[in-house]
């Protein structure tokens, strides 16, 4: 059993973490930080934890003695900590969005603020392991992609690395609303969103940059992406419905070949005629389903927990790539279904 | 057409009153005050207003010149300015909780101050129309029901005028989450309440002893009243679920009879089988629904639209007893339905 | 008082129209219809119009005495009543999709039978009338656009009409379920879809050719529009969110100069920030929005309720052209807003 | 491992017990049936269940060969199938509602048939583990609890025990839609469940007569029982609010210590102040919590998931008891929390 930590255990993320790490055949989580409630039970803020996380909250932590630290801190915070933590010898994974646009003037662009740690921003390995499993097995650093970059980029990354998307894709994503986070907010004040579907932030959205960073790589070439999140009335989940036009003619045939090719082995990834919520709430799988139309357009649907891949669950995969794990080690049951 | 004026209009009952008020054929809606957005549109803070109530905030009114006055204050707020505008010789109407408890101590035990009015407070009539339409006729101030105890009382009101039951009452009430107001809390963030049902405040909420003291003094003794709020993922709409032995037998047949002789000529309180929020939900309306099962057990529930017979709406139908127009005076229309 | 008649009344859009018949100060309902509930009362099936609407179920009517008629029927269904009841003098509104696509040959290819009645297709007005205002008034026989085709049009109305869409447009609409209907569906079925957000029928519904149908008239050559509607876990309301790219650069502010320009005098569109389908539940109301966005994309958002602008609002808004009154008559209400 | 078997799997609970048993580390699933699916991949049913579970519906099973068989069959074709399966040696659970009414006088009231095994119905013993484990493991043939029954039996157990109540108690039960399974109906058609919360079969349900045997047995005398079932928008998940007095005084902290005596080492009874559904939901724990009032008035409320610990978790837990493992095997983790 390696040793784990998680940073910023307060909030959705921190609680979903220990909560699966609580259940991880491998990792014994020793420690969980939050400087508001140190000396608190871990189990008076997250109550369906008690009897699984027997922990107080730890007030910091130093990287000394764990083997993993998973921050769940917020961007800014993040870029404080890393690199202390980095140098303690512990492998590191960050959940917040510090580390994850490379460019760090695009970061201060959607930030707000200009990026503290240019250092380890350049050898953080973007933590989507579908695409980059090597490069994260030989990371001890690794940035946590956002919840709304991985849904939509399993569902695009096909298309974008055998470069056949013509211009560009419009990613309509809806979102359960613990995405938004423990934070009260007009937007997740039930009144507001407990009967509606609405958009925010349109066009400036940080997972905007982040899903754009990714298929521009994948592509070799920029990528044009417009992204609309909206909160939907669902607490946990995601769904992304993607716009685009093949640059020649596939049939839907072919192009599910393509895809199939493409994800096999993936453990994670189901491709499936129209992608369900609910057959992947409660677990880290995604699933992808496509249609192909006339003019050559394609929707490109895509599905995932948005607190399990979309953030706890797929820094636990990382996790298992960087210690030589198979990928869904602690992650291996099915979602609720219904 | 008479003069009205709505103070506190920044909120969800301010908005309702603004919204039905707009539409009344006998009354022209003059001002809406709030301190906070003193000069702003009101339709800035309630966008479906727009072209219905083009007016902007006031810092305050006095009462000169107003034929009735809203009051849709916090509670605290209301016996602040209740004084003055009575005095301004306005009909006045409030809203919050500060004119409903008739006894000073008990208002002081479960609102935590002493209460600042006790002659108006000895004068306030309880405008719960379909008991004391005479009495809200005669009277120029009168103190507007909460939601739970209009729900509530109007199910239960024939039983404790016939002194037909044996010991106590639990109100089992689920409410809608705009019941709780527009103020960012733990209880409606959506997180915590949208895929829930959760009670709150058990035995500690203040409708229950604005329960107790209407049923006691229509039994003529104290009601032993247990009541425990619940909010459920709805927006609009309340249902009380309400359970009680009867001193008597008496069939379902005979109950309902005493309901429809009761209720007889009330043009918002239906009787029905099982009542329906939907059917309800966007009118002044209320349904109620019973059953006689064995041991003298009968169970009473009654559904309102929170925001309307639980707030605005029936405020409206008092400001119509005050004025002597039939109580559905711009209020004459269905619930949505569906 | 003109006097009218709704065939079909049995489902969620003759309830609808019963209801906002029973308030129009203009137009006296005489008769809805059912084969399967005749002599039945109205009020059985639909409880919240007890005291509104009077009415037992007929078995059919023959649009002798009658003013207009609602034919809230199924497709297929219509197109069998149609010749007579037009013949009969009566002025006729057709609710479903039986006149919607104007070649016969694309509705036997989307609705799966012949076009039985091709003289009443090819005279049926399209009753969009924020678009088509002057020909309705005109006519005596309007085919009521789908609540899908109603919602995206207006949001994409003005920018087809310029003639500044480079190539197609991808229409992500969010639908509450009661635009379903009433018959009971897997897709239906709450633990299916009440937790959920499911995309259906991609590419395959009905509303994607009449969509293209009105844009490609608007801009005068055929409009490449992928249409995906989805179910989201409300019972009313509707919003759309669409992507498309300019032919020439418009900055945000000149594009809501020809919005405005566009919707001039129209009561029903309101042209703000971010649409919110609770601005417009309830209501005739429909909100439209816009955000121009890098590379010349466009993503525009409306919001309507789908019951009311979106079916039987929309057929008492044709008939009030229809008979020369205001726009807004018996509909000058505004949304419920929360 | 030992060999299980499913009988009945296309619906929730079926799936569910797919589900959950795909992950327990002593039993490996070897069959599941539907005769109207046999041949087909259970996973095209149930797709979250893909790459958990590899096997057909197979049209019927004999019990030869299996160690448990799982009857999630209707009420009335359970009790077909029973008799033979107990003779094939297999140990056998039945989820539906055959065997739970102990006297054939009472089941042929509630469920409208005789009851044509009286022999088995005399020999089952009721699964509700935490009051009687010894029994459970005594035998070879268990009638699992209903989910009603169930949450509101583990919440009132130590007070019936106690012989604490002075005269009856009222149970409001709140359940997700998931409780009324897979059929159509107009009570779980979204829009009429959606945005509302439906009281339904008051005093009717069959789930009455079943706490009301429980409870009475409990205190050694027949139990007063009012009964009132709603469906709340929500999929997973039930809350039961308990409304009883008294005959004595006892104030919370010693009714609480009462509670945990009574509860003490039993792994899935968690007291608690407020239950919280979200808290279990996912697991097959279940929440306790109360109040004391004035005039001995106790309010008790209890939380599980319907179709775990309500269902398919407790069948398992259940089994465990029967093969003489820990109660917790295959069941221990925590609920989604949020």
């Amino acid at each position: 059993m390696i040793k784990a930590a998680v940073v910023g255990g307060s909030g959705y993320i921190g609680g979903e973490l220990a909560r699966l790490l609580s259940r991880h055949p491998m990792i014994s989580l020793e420690a969980i930080t939050s400087r508001q409630l140190a000396g608190k039970m871990v189990s008076d803020t997250h109550p369906y934890l008690r009897e699984y996380v027997d922990l107080e909250f730890s007030g910091s932590i130093t990287g000394e003695g764990m083997d993993v630290i998973f921050l769940a801190t917020p961007h800014g915070a993040s870029m404080q900590l890393v690199p202390d933590l980095v140098r303690s010898g512990a492998k590191v994974i960050d959940l917040s969005g510090d580390y994850r646009l490379k460019d760090p003037k695009v970061y201060q662009e959607w930030y707000g603020h200009e990026h503290t740690d240019p250092h380890n921003l350049k050898r953080a390995v973007y933590g989507l392991s579908e695409l980059y499993w090597q490069q994260v097995s030989d990371s001890d650093f690794v940035s946590n992609p956002g919840c709304y970059p991985t849904c939509a980029i399993l569902g695009l990354a096909p298309l974008f690395v055998e470069g056949l998307v013509k211009e560009g894709v419009a990613v309509d994503a809806k979102s359960g609303t613990s995405g938004a986070g423990m934070e009260l907010t007009r937007a997740t004040h039930h009144p507001n969103c407990g009967a509606s579907v609405n958009p925010y932030k349109v066009g400036r959205h940080r997972h905007a940059p982040e899903i754009a960073q990714t298929l521009g790589h994948l592509q070799g070439r920029p990528a044009d992406v417009v992204f609309v999140p909206h909160l939907i009335p669902v607490v946990r989940g995601m769904l992304c419905t993607m716009y685009l036009k093949l640059n020649e003619d596939i049939d839907k045939k072919r192009l599910m070949g393509i895809y199939a090719e493409f994800f096999r082995g993936k453990r994670f990834v189901r491709l499936t005629d129209v992608p369900s919520m609910q057959a992947v709430v409660g677990s880290n799988h995604c699933e992808v389903g496509l249609e192909v139309l006339g003019n050559r357009n394609v929707v490109i649907m895509s599905a995932i927990d948005n607190l399990v891949k979309g953030g706890a669950g797929q820094a636990i995969q990382n996790c298992n790539a960087m210690f030589g794990w198979p990928e869904e080690t602690g992650l291996d049951f099915p979602g609720l279904g219904v």
